[in-house]
């Protein structure tokens, strides 16, 4: 649902011929790729053959009424812009503006952006607008030329998103996720308007990223050889995502969560047994004390940082099991001669501060951790840390508490604690995620919130049902992300949650029914 | 889980060398067309890549000992059996009984059954009995002709199902499901050892069925013209099914839930305003005072019996909502006139009585119904009449009472209450249909409960996600149904699940991941 949308009259409408209509490039749009990649498959996902007949405009068809023919849409500038301004590469700042006119006398419609990023997003909004009239099938004799016709609205529209991050985070870990699944789900990211894709890329379970500077970490604890991500296919999901206008931001999980690293040597905290005070051969987090942990931990960084171009980094820092830490004497020697017997937090704090100096000064990058760093008091600096709120799920309160302690510290934020979208419940269990808004009371600075991320956590998903778990249960969170606050009622999205799931289809994406009896 | 099974010693085995293996069909089997086509199947998926490590037995590499090589399996019959009884068709009283035997010296493994069923059912165990030694891939050096290795260890297996009656039950009419994933729904089936396909075939929302009598039902009815099934579609699934010793039994729900049927002339119940007291054009449930429905209903299951094979027939007769029936004042009067005013469980049990008169004498059929028909007391004949007990879902003292009250009244009786598969949970949700079991406490005549049913019902699942939502889940109904009682640890079905979950993704299903973190 755009920012502003309006239609001068309901029933006119301007009628497309599928075979006769053209994606028209203004020549100062002509030399910028991603305009061109997007032009080109959008010709083809333009024509959505709607078959939902609740949802079908023609149902209307005694009222429309046939006011001229469209045959092209037209990319352009607005007015007074003079050159695109066309980015290779998306960025948390990027400009996803764009304007649409369909005006009937003469027949035109014009989508407008300074960017290309507004054109993509715009491009995916006139798909959306454009109605089958009829087809072939229910008219076989009319339609003796074998088309479809299609129909838009006059409409104005002017349309920028509420949140600046709109994001899916996938938990490649607990299963592993083929590059077949992915690059769909970027796809269906890009139809919803999302555009980070947030990559949990390891976790305790596996470590599917083939590192060149630690290959035993891939080799080892990779699930199977062959369920890893090479350099080659990470760079390709990058540059695809890159071209949906898709941020791809990385998460190195530490210090916990990073038990499929333990053949790094002098990474992690090895684990007594405390009645005999012996090493018992087990892993716990990395071990904040050691040198080792530090160069390790940087060696990898570089690694991932000359691939994930992304400004933002996700460090992790959830979870972190103090046990082991306790059981390990060198550990408590360090602590007291630090003066921090006892206070695991602050060891922990201290391992995050060390990590935030490698990342944001060693890497320049902006750090995102989960929100127990913040809340164990790590005291970052608030211009490149940004906490991810993701605890209390679905508890409103205390998420909603949360993000107003996070942003009343200066501190800019994204929401997942309602869009976790691995629990399931029966029937329209979307309905909780559409109505959760992130910029809610009692939070006062709400510029501070950034947006969202969905997550998929995968314990118990993988290639089998990923796509069809993900949507269009997805597609509440996004349009609560893209829309403006006063999109929200329910009924009215209903339509448009079941009409998209049937365009998701449409586009190959296995999109599952969500709101009771029907088809696509 | 077999019903006897005896390894004289865990870690001798044969070695299989896939290339070199055969299945060895004894003469007299020969001409049993379902048994070459199954050992044709089987010859392929005897040999399963298991990749998860925990439950590989090369992980016993050390302890294991190759006392042989195995090139065949021999199919044949019992001692002192001398014809095979291959059935064409299965049905509720088929052998499903088997016997193998893997012994060391000489090296040899025999699947022994009197019926095509038994061998077919044999199969697939020896194809769970199989497990891979190592592969092309671990030895490339060892194994430079290519093949894969396999081992099965010498074994005495006696087997038959505890139930007869393993069914699942699949709607088809709150979502259309194409033949596409029917067709592996039932390969599924048969590698769970399931038996009885119901076929949910119609409903208020949809009447997917293609009548030849009633034209009209599909073309106005189904969701689409081209969702609908045809008959020679139809026939296909059933000797599909029954190729696989899979009875398909077809549901025609009536007198509820057949709003889809509302084209039939003279059927349906008009509804009345009951201020206005004229007809609202709505339509209620069959109405059960005119002869004209009982005629187009007899046509109709004229029709679907003469492409339904077996003997049983569901009729469907749950939740019939009485409002339209008291608002309507012709059946007012009938009711009067027949001295039932007011009491609108007699009018059904009215009409289901006339149902199944004409479904046991007209068609000599046995009836299956819903269990309400029990409970309002329609007093059917216990010897062709069989009451589907479903309520109470997930209560287990509400539904056992049920099937107690049931069977002591006479009647045979299958359970679906436990197994609504359609209801999800977050996680480990197929522990409780495990645990159920239909002849339990308080039923006393056990043998009158013939087994059970899995239900998905479709509201929320269609081709996108049918086959990942049914599998594995229903996997743990399944062994409950075929098993003995006695085959009840969790933790090891666990692992039964996991590794029969990686096994039917090697067949090309869908199962998704139910037990965590993991991979096939």
């Amino acid at each position: 649902m755009p920012k502003y949308m309006h239609h001068s009259n309901e029933f006119d409408y301007l009628e497309i011929r599928e075979s006769e209509f053209t994606i028209h490039l203004d020549p100062n749009l002509e030399n910028c790729l991603s305009i061109k990649v997007a032009a080109r498959k959008y010709q083809d996902q333009l024509f959505f053959d709607d078959v939902a007949p609740e949802l079908k405009d023609d149902d209307k068809a005694g009222k429309l009424r046939k006011r001229g023919t469209l045959k092209r849409l037209i990319l352009t500038l607005p007015t007074g812009v003079q050159n695109i301004k066309c980015e290779l590469l998306p960025h948390a700042k990027m400009d996803e503006a764009y304007n649409v006119t369909v005006s009937l006398d003469p027949p035109k419609a014009v989508l407008m952006s300074a960017t290309n990023w507004g054109i993509i997003r715009g491009l995916e909004t006139i798909s959306q607008l454009i109605f089958q009239t009829k087809t072939k099938k229910n008219n076989p004799a009319e339609n003796d030329d074998g088309d479809n016709f299609f129909g838009i609205r006059p409409v104005e529209i002017e349309d920028a998103p509420r949140f600046t991050h709109r994001g899916l985070m996938l938990d490649t870990a607990r299963h592993y996720i083929s590059l077949d699944k992915i690059i769909p789900l970027i796809d269906a990211m890009a139809y919803n308007k999302l555009n980070v894709f947030h990559w949990h890329l390891t976790d305790d379970q596996s470590f599917p990223f083939e590192s060149e500077v630690f290959p035993q970490l891939s080799k080892l604890n990779s699930f199977r050889p062959e369920l890893t991500y090479g350099k080659s296919e990470v760079r390709m999901v990058i540059l695809y995502a890159a071209l949906w206008g898709i941020r791809v931001i990385p998460e190195l999980d530490t210090p916990g969560h990073s038990y499929s690293m333990r053949h790094i040597p002098n990474l992690l905290t090895e684990c007594y047994d405390t009645k005999t005070e012996s090493k018992n051969g087990d892993f716990g987090p990395i071990n904040p004390t050691k040198a080792t942990a530090y160069k390790a931990v940087d060696s990898l960084l570089t690694e991932l940082n000359s691939l994930f171009v992304d400004k933002e980094f996700h460090a992790g820092g959830d979870e972190v099991d103090f046990d082991c830490w306790k059981s390990n004497p060198e550990i408590s020697r360090w602590m007291v001669d630090r003066n921090i017997s006892g206070n695991y937090e602050e060891l922990t704090n201290y391992y995050i501060r060390r990590l935030h100096h490698i990342l944001t000064r060693g890497h320049n990058r902006t750090m995102i951790v989960w929100q127990e760093v913040f809340d164990m008091g790590a005291n970052l600096s608030p211009k490149n840390t940004i906490v991810h709120v993701w605890k209390d799920i679905n508890h409103k309160h205390g998420y909603m508490a949360e993000l107003a302690k996070v942003t009343d510290a200066g501190y800019h934020s994204i929401l997942s604690s309602c869009w976790y979208l691995n629990y399931i419940d029966y029937g329209r269990d979307w309905q909780k995620f559409y109505e959760c808004d992130p910029r809610g009371k009692p939070v006062k600075d709400v510029d501070k919130v950034l947006g969202g991320e969905i997550c998929m956590w995968t314990e118990f998903v993988d290639d089998t049902n990923v796509l069809s778990r993900i949507w269009p249960r997805a597609s509440a969170a996004a349009e609560r992300l893209w829309s403006q606050m006063q999109a929200s009622n329910i009924e009215e999205f209903v339509h448009r949650l079941e009409q998209h799931r049937c365009r998701l289809i449409s586009r190959g994406i296995d999109a599952e029914p969500v709101n009771g009896p029907g088809y696509c």
